[in-house]
């Protein structure tokens, strides 16, 4: 196991499994094949990943090539390049040929591209045609997505033909899950969709045209990933169709590629919400070098964004020698706004990746978070009015903790001095609230990943407007008083 | 439609077909199940939620029950409370009976208490007890998720005999999605598991324990629903049975349940990471005072956190009249430390919630966590130093934009000024990243969700410290030169 692999709860049954597999790698190869053939694949890829890498494709070789194939596909992606690229070109040929089109797909796509070349032109001449039809789309596309094994009958066919169909194919030993059948009419266009469980359900003798449901949900071969997630979750399909632009059936997607593709869009929200660029690779498997690159750029942009607070200070610096205290509140005001504004922007990214908002909605939303914004910064102004005033009030009590005195002596303006902070308090926080849930509006707006709104991003934004409004609320309330 | 209503955008399309629906309901109420009935229950939800009010009951007295029931499934929860409490209990009892037991029970958790027992007491003997029984559950355990329709066969029954079964249960009406046929051995426990094209695959005269798979992925009634998704997502699989402690079946989770709350799971993290309680109801739909309640809380707890960057900053106040312009510095400073800990902080709660890291892992976490935030630090102190510098040579260059000088005059100690900023960003980044990434173990080590490690609450706890830091580098190099 190399350090850098993940540790999943299940793993120490998987290192407990791995010793055993060892010893009949050695005595009796013949046997591993029948020993784990009760085990998931998933299960028996934890397996692989906890022998010593020397033996792993020793292993591989050992079992037949659908098994191979299926524990392949469940086998951490850096481990399987590993093994790929550790064979010969037909040999692995010979492995990937075996695995579900979709999975074979992603799998040299993730090869350098020479050797993957060598791979495809080793592969059966049908494969090899499939394999390199599938690679031309995009990946984050449904074509991209998808899987050409299906099962589809002619319209015209009864009930009767079309379960002799299935059958033959489901006994034929494909392993893509087929729990949907769907209709082709005489020009070669999808016509219908029906689950198997419909078609046992369905009355002996009927057509096939009558008992199939016409209206169905697909996709355009090159729509959006995100496009082909909302489908299947919106309406519960266990697959969707992938067509062309004249309605002919290249392949499917199945609801185990978008439960990936949610997880995958989730963890880049995440990501991106954090402040950085989104990962390629779980955190754990990411070399530190290639992790810096993801994250320095938006630091060093927030660090030159954050600059202008320094700028802004910096103009108001000639009123502040008399009432330096005011300083002290700097990090308070800003931060306020910062979180006001993470919260609008992580609102808003997250309702218009769920749809539940469209850039449309943009008027909506600002028009509930002014009164929202408001509110919050009337509420936090309260606490920080108190603040000052508590803390002046101490001083004058002349407390002590040790050698600390206790409170601050905010001078005769003290009032003033609170009403400062808590105006700007209210200012930055309902700035914050407005400019935060309309970022992720406009970054689509202009063709970005609303998703790159992060709250860093909005906080460095708020700060500076932030300080602007603290010192001009300090003008306001204490110019000619002390200021 | 009220205001309140998310837009998505087929709405539009809903829109268009509401009024030829309406006009329907008026002239021909007989028509109108037929007329709608190609419709994908999901999009006759659209047309329902753009119907005025008062007709919503109108129309689901026009539909057969069972498409009544699927229909309402789909409807905005909101408006189905709303539905339900406006028919008597024998009414919403008739309509809620056809829906399946998983949906049924969510719906009357949505319903108040009182409304719910008077539709469980309307509703029929047998699916009354079911029903009684679901809602034990906890909504977040598997239990919660599960439903009780599902196709179960004696593990003595040949292939033709399990068929047979299968398709009585597919005729007999029943909407659950039965890809998957369980066999229970003669003890009531589960025994194997069979996808439903396996089942046509399988040779005629076989039997089910002979070809069923006896390793059956399965979760406990009380396991949490995170479980439950690890688990499907992990093996692909279409359902998973859920079993008592003495592994009898009580019901199964399908997938798009589990979709659901992969999607539920995504939007609490993104909220939480935001700084806010997570919302039960989408941001459209959410009344703003109850927004306002979800956001006050860590937005106050963050400011009266920060209120300590005050004292730190009153603390060293007696030392700055002479260095007054390092002040302008303490946003950029804290801030760069608040948005390497974010990032930190983001990586890790993704991580563990994929299960890509567990609890056991914080030490590897944390040994990547320190160069990486050194090298970021050193990065960005590079850029720091550098701002300092510019600065002080452009003042010296006497250039002006309009009134403003350019450039800043640091005085004779410039390079110390220039070291103590850029060390203080080291240092704050280095500190930011340790921090970010450990709080998320810490606070699931003490049992809360990692996720409220949020954004806002690590810039918080990394400002204090940042001020400290700043500070004290600034006495370090500027003490005795100036400060």
């Amino acid at each position: 196991m190399t350090p850098e692999k993940p540790r999943k709860e299940e793993q120490s049954i998987a290192a407990l499994l791995a010793p055993d597999i060892l010893d009949l790698l050695e005595s009796e190869p013949g046997t591993v094949a029948a020993e784990t053939q009760d085990l998931h694949p998933a299960d028996l890829a934890d397996v692989v990943e906890a022998l010593p890498h020397s033996q792993i494709p020793v292993f591989f070789a050992a079992l037949p090539s659908p098994r191979a194939a299926a524990v392949l596909e469940y086998l951490d992606e850096e481990l399987r390049t590993e093994l790929l690229e550790q064979m010969s070109a037909e040999q692995a040929a010979a492995l990937v040929a075996a695995m579900t089109p979709d999975d074979r797909a992603d799998t040299l796509e993730e090869l350098d591209e020479e050797h993957a070349e060598d791979i495809v032109e080793a592969l059966p001449a049908e494969t090899r045609r499939n394999t390199e039809q599938l690679l031309l789309y995009p990946p984050e596309s449904a074509g991209g997505l998808m899987t050409t094994e299906l099962v589809s009958v002619p319209a015209s066919y009864t009930v009767e033909e079309a379960l002799r169909r299935v059958r033959e194919i489901a006994r034929s030993g494909r392993r893509e899950a087929m729990n949907v059948v769907y209709t082709i009419d005489a020009d070669g266009m999808l016509a219908g969709v029906l689950s198997l469980r419909e078609l046992l359900a369905a009355p002996e003798g009927a057509r096939m045209t009558d008992v199939a449901w016409s209206e169905v949900r697909k996709v355009a071969v090159n729509a959006d990933r995100e496009e082909v997630a909302r489908l299947i979750s919106e309406y519960d399909l266990v697959a969707i169709p992938v067509v062309d632009e004249k309605n002919r059936v290249l392949g499917v997607v199945t609801f185990d590629d978008v439960i990936d593709v949610i997880q995958e869009e989730g963890t880049e929200d995440v990501q991106k919400l954090g402040g950085m660029e989104a990962f390629d690779e779980p955190y754990m498997q990411m070399g530190i070098m290639a992790m810096i690159r993801k994250r320095v750029g938006w630091l060093a942009i927030l660090l030159v964004g954050e600059m202008f607070t320094a700028t802004a200070i910096g103009y108001f610096e000639g009123r502040l020698a008399n009432v330096i205290f005011l300083v002290s509140f700097i990090p308070l005001i800003i931060s306020a706004g910062g979180n006001s504004g993470s919260q609008g922007t992580s609102l808003v990214i997250r309702a218009l990746a769920l749809n539940q908002v469209t850039l449309q909605d943009w008027w909506r939303v600002a028009m509930r978070e002014l009164p929202t914004g408001l509110l919050l910064g009337l509420i936090l102004a309260v606490i920080g009015f108190g603040r000052v005033e508590l803390w002046h009030w101490l001083s004058t009590a002349g407390l002590h903790a040790g050698p600390i005195d206790i409170g601050y002596y905010y001078g005769p303006y003290h009032t003033y001095v609170a009403l400062t902070v808590a105006v700007a308090i209210a200012g930055v926080v309902t700035f914050g609230s407005i400019a935060g849930s309309m970022l992720p509006f406009l970054l689509r707006r202009v063709g970005f990943d609303p998703a790159s709104a992060s709250a860093p991003f909005v906080a460095t934004l708020v700060d500076v407007t932030g300080v602007v409004i603290f010192f001009s609320a300090a003008v306001l309330f204490l110019g000619g008083r002390g200021m």
